[in-house]
């Protein structure tokens, strides 16, 4: 009877595993998520799958938004437009005495990671992923750090560049708004190298990563110039996080991380020059994110650790 | 039989104080520590004058140094030249069956602000010493924070400016680099402004944080746009922190910050800025450190508390 399900809700399916004791998905079920019914019809049926599953000591459930500390209040979900829903009192209307547990998508993906992916054996970890945003987390003690107040963290908005970029969150300067996958592929995309351009071209016209990194091997100038650019800012971000949080293992998730080697060792060569006493401390290993999509519904279904509930 | 005993280990002096259960000083004790001395004789004179306080519970030290995870072993400090000192061992060699607690210093002034001073009575609490250096702790669920694998935390080495100032660290664009007293009097003495050299000249020729509020009050703007500056890298690494560590209040130590209104009114107002949704979660109050040059003895007599020993 310790098996869970977990929940990562997403703005077209919700996709739901059962989850054993070993943290493997047992079952699986996508749920469509029509953002056009009412908050209610989608709850009810995201219930009405979870209790398909079969009972369960305990739901956890991922969602895209802030959520209200402690209470399972959804602050603002721009994918659904819901604005202050009681996720947690909604759902336990039809789930009666199972216990319920929510944490944001991100959060939910490094829980995963820690707990069955690249982080799992480490004391703490820090998270980053590289997508079309930056989202980070911090597990600290064995559990999800969601800072002093409990409203949650957000490593991808540090500033490493005090007046720079604009970013999407309306600050300047974000690592987000270097170091995510949209900002590399803005640098590509208007990058003047022929190289790139060709690439580009026999890619349907889609920018991204993996032609940055074949045109870095070819030899090409300006891609080694966005390349090492974006991984100095990288290592400043990362270093800033290794400094105020001393990780003993830092994953990096999202679609840029499948460079491998080609992202990993030039990463941690910059390390020395980004973390403070280096010498001393050193840094712990960055390592890619092992769990892909699952994270977030095995780390959905391992909450009741993570948040020491 | 709660009394405790805190050291203030300096390069000069050590301070000693009697700290009784209401965490007020009692008694004080000032020990020459003269570096000359091997280090056994320092701590030998220490533990007399422990000794001397009478009979206490514990004894609480703040070193100025990195020490090694939860050892008590000195890394290097460099006031004395010790590396890889066992002080806790070496103490308790004199002081026998009372607990011993060690921590650096700057750890134990931001323990004493949240246990007496500008920090009590709130859940978690940042700090940072804007003085020679750029100091910083954060106290999280009543613990001093001492990041993932416990090596302690030096917010004021976070990069705010990727590449930018070189810091007296090694790394580039550290908050220490633009926010430390001596980066804003290096300012402050480059300027071209007549009424700042004057100032500086009727001030024996030293420059400091004060003279530079004075010249902005009289309308210099040479002044102005220094402190702006500093203002604005200030924030940064302030949003930056409070961003991954939501902290409940924020306090600012070092002579800096006696300057009152002058400072935190226009550095608070830059926080909507500096903070990733801050217009959702906000930002705790920014205000002035309260125990002065006492916090490191309160603090490291209250070191069994905050290291949850």
């Amino acid at each position: 009877m310790s098996r869970r399900v977990g929940v990562d809700l997403g703005g077209t399916t919700a996709k739901l595993g059962l989850v054993n004791e070993q943290n493997e998905i047992e079952k699986r079920l996508v749920i469509p998520t029509d953002r056009t019914l009412p908050f209610e019809e989608i709850i009810a049926r995201l219930a009405d799958g979870i209790k398909s599953l079969g009972p369960v000591e305990s739901v956890g459930f991922g969602v895209p938004s802030c959520l209200k500390p402690g209470s399972g209040i959804i602050i603002y979900a721009n994918n659904f437009g819901w604005k202050n829903k009681d996720l947690r009192g909604e759902l336990q209307k039809h789930l009666k005495d199972t216990a319920v547990y929510i944490a944001n998508d991100a959060d939910c993906a490094a829980v995963g990671e820690y707990f069955h992916g690249a982080g799992r054996g480490y004391e703490s970890m820090l998270m980053l992923t590289l997508g079309t945003g930056v989202g980070g987390s911090f597990m600290f003690g064995g559990r999800l750090f969601l800072g002093g107040n409990g409203s949650g963290i957000e490593p991808g908005h540090i500033i490493v560049r005090e007046g720079g970029e604009e970013c999407t969150c309306g600050l300047r300067g974000c690592l987000e708004a270097y170091c995510s996958a949209t900002a590399l592929i803005r640098e590509i995309t208007s990058s003047a190298s022929p190289l790139l351009a060709r690439l580009i071209r026999e890619n349907g016209g889609k920018a991204n990563a993996r032609i940055l990194f074949d045109a870095v091997e070819a030899g090409d100038e300006d891609a080694q110039n966005i390349l090492d650019r974006y991984l100095r800012t990288l290592a400043a971000g990362i270093g800033s996080l290794v400094t105020v949080m001393r990780p003993h293992i830092i994953v990096i998730g999202g679609g840029i991380s499948q460079a491998g080697d080609r992202l990993f060792k030039p990463l941690s060569a910059l390390m020395p020059s980004a973390v403070f006493s280096y010498d001393v401390i050193g840094c712990a290993d960055i390592v890619p994110a092992a769990l892909g999509n699952d994270a977030g519904i095995i780390g959905a279904a391992c909450l009741k650790d993570a948040l020491g509930a």
